[in-house]
Formats: structure tokens, C-alpha cells, sequence
């Protein structure tokens, strides 16, 4: 293994990627709206708390069952926002395309940027374009940021994860990942299984009128709900127990996941939240999270516990317990 | 050629570049704040009024004399915000890097993007890391994102150049784009040219105290002072007149401009902006700007006429007149 080079494991979200970013990327630009590590960063500028938020993606293929790149790009920025618990509300697009790309490819992805913009309430309202040679990129990667704004009174965030909150998780686990796998892998499975892309954001707002307590909300991205579990305990130092058998799972997805030997505690998620609320608004939380069109296979995985702190435990079905660890490395590159 | 697929040119900031973005990306996307086509948008939000932006360096190389993508990538938005009349505050930092990107680049690229930001007086607060395969990228991409705050009286924008403005560059043409030429063609030439890629924020800030009435800022980078013109002369239905006398430019450069053929009017800048004032604010603005380490050179190259609405003529050294079209397509990928 080369150690003074990137490695794909650099990019999973899990363990290495930790490393890369606490290690070297963190340091170099140290400040302390960055080192909150949250979803988006928290500003406050004239009598507004704004959020802020960038990703990229590079998903390979560009489009899958359930979504597409242009889906996907939307989403991931509006529900980073979301999490901040932000009401989102302008996006920035950058596209690097690669010379080659067909026009009919970037119209279809364009459509889709516009549909699921106009479904999360969000306006796209600067970009910027460039274009490489051929094989200086691989067909299409887009980059969004976006501003929302966060009610008074809200104040989410992973570090306040505290003994006794409820985990909720708002629908089944691992769909966009074995989606995407299923693709790449060429696999001639007869599935339904789709992508999860969708905005949480609408449910955000349900959700904190009903239970306006909410602690922490995190999307579980690449590396799943194993590791976004890891860091909330780490930034709060508490310690997480989730129970195996509450834990949601589409029975094509878990067939594949078993068959394949992948962890879906491990895989992307792409349209599904974590959140962290006390006892008394667990079930409040819970219907109001239900009653959203992408929540309805919603449930209570668990609970922050102040034994093992930074570490998160399931309890199997059998009875035993298991410490989950972070994701170490790259179950698939190109995920997101 | 194919007519059905991304070029090249396409990436130029040329006329081919604006047929996309008017024909296919912003039809898709419509809103009235997207279709200003300045530098960013502008935003009001609670009591304040914010600039966002948003831009991608793909330059290859990635080191180069006078600075190195990370450098450029925090100039070029902190720039953008700045061309609003905003105070820029936050960037956000989105990487791209392809497996096999050695760390030792990646440390002095995020040091790069350290000092940068120091020096504007910008803040990097939120960010997203991906790791693409081998050749599915070239070495590192970085997009940056940001937010300023535009100051209360200010209003700045293409659409507001007014007959009698007098046209004031900053400095010397096309320093930045000779120069990643000069490296890319693997030339021996034997020069100082450098990239001139410095944050404009504090030159705005001087700039806009002297002359509070400027119209019109913009930083001619893809595609060069000849292009940005044209979009401002066409942004605002005036026509604007330079004369070729007064362009400031680098002896070396225009020595290399006229060995290789290549037209410093439609060169990359990278630390230079376009100023449209009021002729009674002239001479303020143009004081002011020479006060600016960045702005030594600086002159007044020109005046918005209500001739030729639309256009962009030069008055050549020997008294002749000639029309500066847009850049059709594109000089040299990957400048930026």
C-alpha cells in the first residue's frame, strides 16, 4: 500500500477519510466554524442564522434506478441543509463535464436538477461550467452548495447528542447503496430495489413542529448508518445502542445484501435521516416523521446511553452485542 | 464535428461557452435571480443583502510560477463575490482528487488555500472530499462556493454600465493565462511571467470608498478582457470603445503574445478586474485603484459610447477601428 499517495479509502467516509480530514485537511485550514464537523457550517449574519453547505458528485453510473446524478446533487445539498435544521432555499450548480459528454445526457440531467429543485422549494441561483478533455474526467461530476435559514429557537447539531435520547431512523437502510453496487457490478439480479434519492427537508419541518427537542438530525451518506452513528457518539462523547431487529431493511435489499456479504449498516443512503430527540418527543417525532411520503417505514432504533462513550453498540437479534465500528475503508467507490 | 456531444469549446467562456449556458442550462433552471449573469447572485435574506457564488479550477498544471490551484481556487470566488460589491466573509471547499494524488501535493495545495484565505480575510467553513479512481480524474479538482455581504448603497451589476462610463482595468492583460500556456506547451522560453492570481476584495473595498457610483465591476478571466467586455456591452445594450494604446500589458508577455500569435485581449486574467464608472468618478477610482499593490498598473482603457449597442470596438494604435467579437471558442483547455 502506497502511504504518501490518496487512496479510494480517502474518500469512503469512514475511518481513512476521518484521518485525511482531522489529519491534514482540518489543520490546514483550522477555524472554528469548520471544526464543528457538521453536515453544513452554522453563520450568523445580520439578524439570520444562516446554514451553509457544499457536496460533490461523482456517482458512476450517472443514472440508476430511482434517480440520477442531477437527483442526487439537489438532494444531497438540500438535505445537508436540513439537517442544520435549515429551511433551504438557494443552490449554487458547478458542472465539470468531460469533453464527450452527450447533450442529450446533460439535458436529461438538467430536467432532473429542475424537477427536484422545484420538489424540495429550493432556486438554483449561480453556476459555473468547465470542461476537460476526454479522460481528464470521467463524463460528468456536479458540485452544489446552498444557503438556508434556521428558525429561531432551533439548535440542532451533532455535539448535542445527550443520555437518553431516542434514535429514529426515517425509513429502510442501504437502498441507494446496493443500487448503485447492482449497477456496477453488472449483476443481472431482477430487483425493484431503487435509489432513495429524495429531500428531507419537508419532513424536517414536520418534524420539528412536532417535537421542536430534536437534538441531532445527520443524512446517513456514504459509509451509512454505522459510521454517522460513530461520529455523533464521538462529537458528543456518548455512547449509542442500537437494536438489531428495529433496524428498517427492504427484504429484496437485505436478500442481496446477504447474498453479496455487505453490512448494510455500512451502505449510502441517500433520502434517509438519523435523528437523536428525548424520551418524551420520541414519539411525537416518530408520527410526524410517518406521516411524510419518505418516511412511512419510520421507527425507534435506539437510544444514547452513557456507557462506552465515542461508541456505538448493536444488540443482535440472538441476544449478543457487537461494537460497530466506523467503516475503515471503501466498500465501493463512487457511491454518491 | 460533433454537434451532439460537450466540447471543449464549450468550456470556453466564449460564444460557443454562452450558447449552452443561454440555450440549454439556463432555460432548464429559469428564475429571474439566475438569469442575471453576474458574477453571483445576489440574495436578500432577513435584513441583509448577500452575494453568492460559485466556481470550479480544473488548471492543469496544478503548480504553476505565481501561484497554484488552491491559491486560485479561493481568488476566483473571493473575486466573484467581490464583482458584486460584497465583502466576502465564507468559501466552502470541495475536492476532487484522483487516487494516486500524492499527499505532499495535497498539503502544499490546502497551505496554498490557507495563506490565500488569510490574506482576503475569508473564512473556509463547511467542505466535502471525493476520491475518484485512477483517470476518472486528472490529479485534483476544486470547487470553491461563497457568501459576501453586499454593503448598504452599493449596486453593482453588468446590466447598469451607462453611456459615459469610463472603462478602468486594474493592471496588466493576460499574465495568467501566458503563463499556464508557457507551462502546458512545455516551451523553453526563458521568462519572469507569472500568474497574477490575488484576491481583489481589498482593491474593491478602496475602490468603491473613493467611488461610490461604479457601475459596473467584473474580472476578466476565462476568455479575457475581449469577452467579458462583450458581455457587459451586451448585458447593459451600450456599446463600449477601448483603445488599444492604452492596454496595459507586460513586455515579456506581448512579446510572447506575438511569437506564438495569440491575442492578449482574450487571455485568462486571474487578479485583474474590469471597473465601469461615471466619467466624474473617474479619476477617484483609478487613484484609488493604483493605491492597491495589485492595481500599480491600472488605467482607464476606455468609455461606453451609445454607438454600436451590443459591441465591443477597438481603436487600433494606427488609428484604425476593429470590432472585438467574443472569443468563439476555445484557446487553451483547462486554464483555470
Amino acid at each position: 500500500m502506497e502511504e504518501n499517495v490518496i487512496l479510494l479509502d480517502h474518500g469512503s467516509g469512514g475511518k481513512i477519510a476521518h484521518r485525511l480530514t482531522t489529519g491534514l485537511l482540518l489543520p490546514a485550514l483550522e477555524n472554528p466554524l469548520l471544526a464543528q464537523l457538521n453536515d453544513g457550517a452554522v453563520l450568523e449574519i445580520g439578524n439570520s442564522r444562516l446554514a451553509f453547505s457544499t457536496d460533490t458528485f461523482t456517482v458512476d453510473p450517472i443514472f440508476f434506478p430511482g434517480g440520477d446524478i442531477g437527483e442526487l446533487a439537489v438532494n444531497g445539498t438540500v438535505n445537508d441543509l436540513a439537517m442544520c435544521g435549515a429551511k433551504p432555499l438557494y443552490l449554487s450548480l458547478a458542472l465539470i463535464m468531460e469533453e464527450g459528454l452527450p447533450l442529450d445526457d446533460l439535458k436529461k440531467i438538467m430536467a432532473s436538477i429542475r424537477r427536484a429543485a422545484d420538489k424540495a422549494g429550493v432556486q438554483v441561483v449561480t453556476g459555473d461550467t468547465k470542461v476537460v478533455p476526454r479522460a481528464a474526467a470521467d463524463k460528468i461530476f456536479i458540485n452544489t452548495s446552498g444557503i438556508g435559514v434556521i428558525p429561531e429557537g432551533i439548535d440542532i447539531g451533532g455535539q448535542r447528542a445527550t443520555v437518553g435520547d431516542k434514535v429514529i431512523i426515517s425509513g429502510t437502510m442501504a437502498d441507494h447503496g446496493i443500487t448503485v453496487m447492482l449497477q456496477r457490478q453488472e449483476m443481472s439480479f431482477e430487483t425493484n430495489i431503487k435509489s432513495d434519492t429524495a429531500a428531507l427537508n419537508h419532513m424536517v419541518t414536520r418534524l420539528l413542529a412536532a417535537a421542536p427537542g430534536v437534538h441531532v438530525l445527520r443524512d446517513p451518506t456514504r459509509g451509512g448508518v454505522g459510521t454517522t452513528l460513530n461520529e455523533i457518539a464521538q462529537q458528543a462523547g456518548v455512547g449509542i445502542r442500537i437494536r438489531e431487529e428495529a433496524l428498517p431493511l427492504d427484504p429484496e435489499v437485505a436478500g442481496v445484501c446477504e447474498l453479496l456479504g455487505f453490512d448494510p449498516l455500512y451502505l449510502a443512503n441517500e433520502g434517509k435521516l438519523l435523528c437523536l430527540v428525548p424520551a418524551a418527543q420520541a414519539e411525537a417525532a416518530l408520527e410526524a416523521i410517518c406521516q411524510d411520503p419518505c418516511g412511512r417505514k419510520a421507527a425507534i432504533i435506539g437510544e444514547v446511553v452513557d456507557d462506552h462513550p465515542g461508541r456505538v453498540v448493536l444488540e443482535t437479534a440472538i441476544g449478543g452485542r457487537r461494537i460497530i465500528d466506523m467503516l475503515a475503508g471503501e466498500q465501493l467507490p463512487r457511491i454518491c
